[in-house]
């Protein structure tokens, strides 16, 4: 049984939900994945913890944790960017292997077939100044474009915002602006490195450069947790 | 804290989860409704235990509950129709309040302004024979048209069957000839009395006429649950 910890924001932890069960080869019902979503939207503002001095969140993350081991769960997927911040002190706290969605990202990459080089990152500010994807993908041959920080103050972090107030189709127009600027300054593709931002991207026509959607990239390492092929 | 027991088929569960948080009157993050969605796909096909004495569905649906109590749920909502076969027993083994979707479905009618008289009912042969709808409505001054056997069997089960099984742009055109049948037999609307038949509905144009989704008709009374108006 997968556990799943989400609420971060809830509507990425339910669509990560809907796009596990689409991309598992499945007939009927009983064939699909079992697996607990631990929706908490309680948990407190990661970037702000990071950044501003808010609310520490570990506290929360734990938490869940905790419930999903209680429920039975041999693994945890967390459809949020920017608790990975969090990621050492979770997996050092739990005996449940934890996907890592910059593990989950990177994969996706090279599935777009973009496989080292320029590309670029949107995220939360939190995100970015922990340096999630520039650590784990640096190594691996990429260069991380991220946008200007007032471009961040004015649009990525509002357009995130929207997405987390329900307001989704807000959020395109921005977060598709966003997007470009990074291709015209040399990305081969965009991390879509929050998972509110796919959210938004999908509410609109589709880009046309290739994106890692991280709820998709993440749904597909669970999938290939619970069902290993061959 | 909501529980929810999903699974039944995971795509319900999580669209569930979705339009509870789209319903959800929030700005950020920590103002939408904890949740716990427990998917367990592995539960007995309800309407094989009901009319082809399939495995008992119960004790599986009675561990999702025990599991959501555990993690300290409040109250249980189960997007799944043909699962209220076994509404009794299982409010009988619970403290947790759990909501009828046929009382949401039955609110949802008033909403969409149909108060009394016929109504169309899509649902499962298990939905249809326990006469889960049937029982309840009548009551209220509706007639409950249902498709005729052979349609049942040619076209509405393969259609449930098509969205278990990820095909769900394949249900849109026979569950909208489907509803449109019962239109033409006099009906007023058309409640959507299983789970799958919302998701295969939103995959095509919008229909023109009046359909209570289960699926939104739960959500909304698990955000009145949550949040009671002032």
């Amino acid at each position: 049984m997968l556990g799943v910890l989400g609420g971060m924001g809830p509507l990425a932890g339910a669509t990560f939900m809907q796009r596990l069960t689409l991309l598992t080869p499945a007939a009927r019902d009983q064939e699909h994945i079992p697996a607990i979503l631990w929706s908490d939207p309680r948990v407190p503002d990661r970037t702000a913890a990071r950044l501003a001095g808010g609310e520490d969140p570990l506290p929360w993350l734990m938490r869940g944790i905790r419930g999903l081991e209680a429920a039975g769960c041999g693994a945890v997927a967390i459809p949020c960017n920017t608790a990975h911040g969090w990621f050492d002190a979770m997996q050092g706290a739990t005996r449940l292997p934890i996907l890592h969605i910059v593990e989950a990202a990177a994969d996706d990459l090279l599935r777009l077939g973009v496989g080292a080089g320029r590309i670029g990152l949107l995220a939360t500010k939190g995100t970015l100044a922990m340096r999630l994807y520039q650590e784990r993908l640096e190594g691996r041959g990429y260069d991380c474009l991220v946008p200007e920080e007032a471009e961040m103050d004015r649009i990525v972090m509002p357009a995130i915002d929207r997405v987390k107030a329900n307001r989704v189709a807000e959020a395109y127009a921005p977060l598709a602006e966003s997007a470009a600027r990074l291709m015209a300054r040399g990305a081969r593709a965009v991390v879509l490195g929050c998972t509110e931002i796919p959210l938004g991207i999908a509410a609109g026509p589709a880009l046309p450069f290739p994106v890692a959607d991280t709820i998709d990239a993440l749904a597909r390492a669970a999938v290939a947790w619970a069902k290993p092929a061959g």
